[in-house]
């Protein structure tokens, strides 16, 4: 009588609501609250689509939208890695690796190995989904920073090679947006908001 | 020099920032806090790759990814209206409309033309995008009021005929995910929490 598929399905449903509760470093537009995992990703889903013609590659834009909205999840175990938390990068991989396991694994096998697998990819940033991605991952809160004149990274003292070495991928996904990124930066370099540390890539 | 077209997409970009604050009726699962609109649209639009087997008609998943996406970014003008507030619905329509016309007018004209009409074509509910995505709009609330053990039907004094006239919309998208849908609205009437007030559709 019971649908089991449908039951694992929406057991993941309400697994990953609780990524409504991951907060981020990064700063609402408006200088508001902390931003949280869901909305990053939404926000990043939006911008895969609408910017999409900036993509370096064609991809296929139903799973590189898939790929932003799930790219967070793990977080639910694994917690929120800060771009600029050396201590916390050094064992990301494999908290995020455990979190994927247990995650996905609620889904039935195939959506499972699906997602897992998607996820993966967004990690290995190899195809043309993984890059556009991961460049919206790196645009959308550089955005929110800099209508926020920069606030976040003058509260965690970020230096231009950090930003700099963060945004690597932001330019094999989108050289326009790597363009348009760079520019951004540059201002912020100028106006004291990130430490000038070092030169550019 | 500058690419106006991106800066326009940009524009709109952040004017979407808003839409994570504005707050829902339903509760997170696990009785926590209010959701947001673009927690919601997050959910939905991955309940609609996740579930896209159960839809009566085949669909076209990065358009209804999308609609899902910026279904209520027009509340950041409108504000919230709750699917059981009925002088709210009165005006909801006007409201709306207004607030198509300016957030989409912030892009570029082709695509502010395009999501625009996404979000009306949401609004019909005549194409089998939109009717799976507001199958969607309605199913996902209710996993997490059920999670709740359906706190938000017992604070709001919802009665079964309010729920099924929502609903009407849901089986329209998906005869599974209504069978499954209407399964747990009768367990809550059984138990209570929806007052029993009408006989079914």
């Amino acid at each position: 009588m019971e649908n089991e598929r449908l039951n694992k399905q929406i057991d993941f449903i309400l697994e990953a609501d609780k990524e409504k509760n991951i907060i981020r470093q990064t700063h609402l537009s408006g200088n508001g609250r902390r931003e949280n995992d869901a909305e990053h990703a939404w926000h990043m889903a939006i911008m895969v689509y609408l910017l999409k013609e900036y993509a370096n590659e064609e991809f296929d834009v139903a799973k590189a939208m898939m790929m932003a909205l799930i790219h967070d999840i793990v977080e639910i175990d694994a917690g929120d890695t800060y771009a600029y938390d050396s201590k916390g990068l050094e064992t990301q991989k494999e908290r995020e690796e455990q979190a994927a396991e247990r995650i996905f694994g609620i889904l039935p096998d195939d959506q499972g190995k699906e997602l897992k697998s998607l996820f993966e990819e967004f990690e290995a940033s190899k195809t043309p989904e993984a890059r556009f991605v991961r460049a919206m991952d790196n645009f959308q809160p550089l955005l929110l920073n800099n209508s926020n004149d920069g606030s976040d990274w003058r509260e965690h003292e970020i230096g231009k090679s950090q930003v700099m070495k963060r945004h690597i991928n932001t330019k094999s996904g989108s050289n326009i947006i790597w363009e348009c990124a760079k520019k951004i930066i540059d201002k912020h370099v100028r106006n004291g908001n990130i430490k000038d540390d070092a030169d550019s890539l």
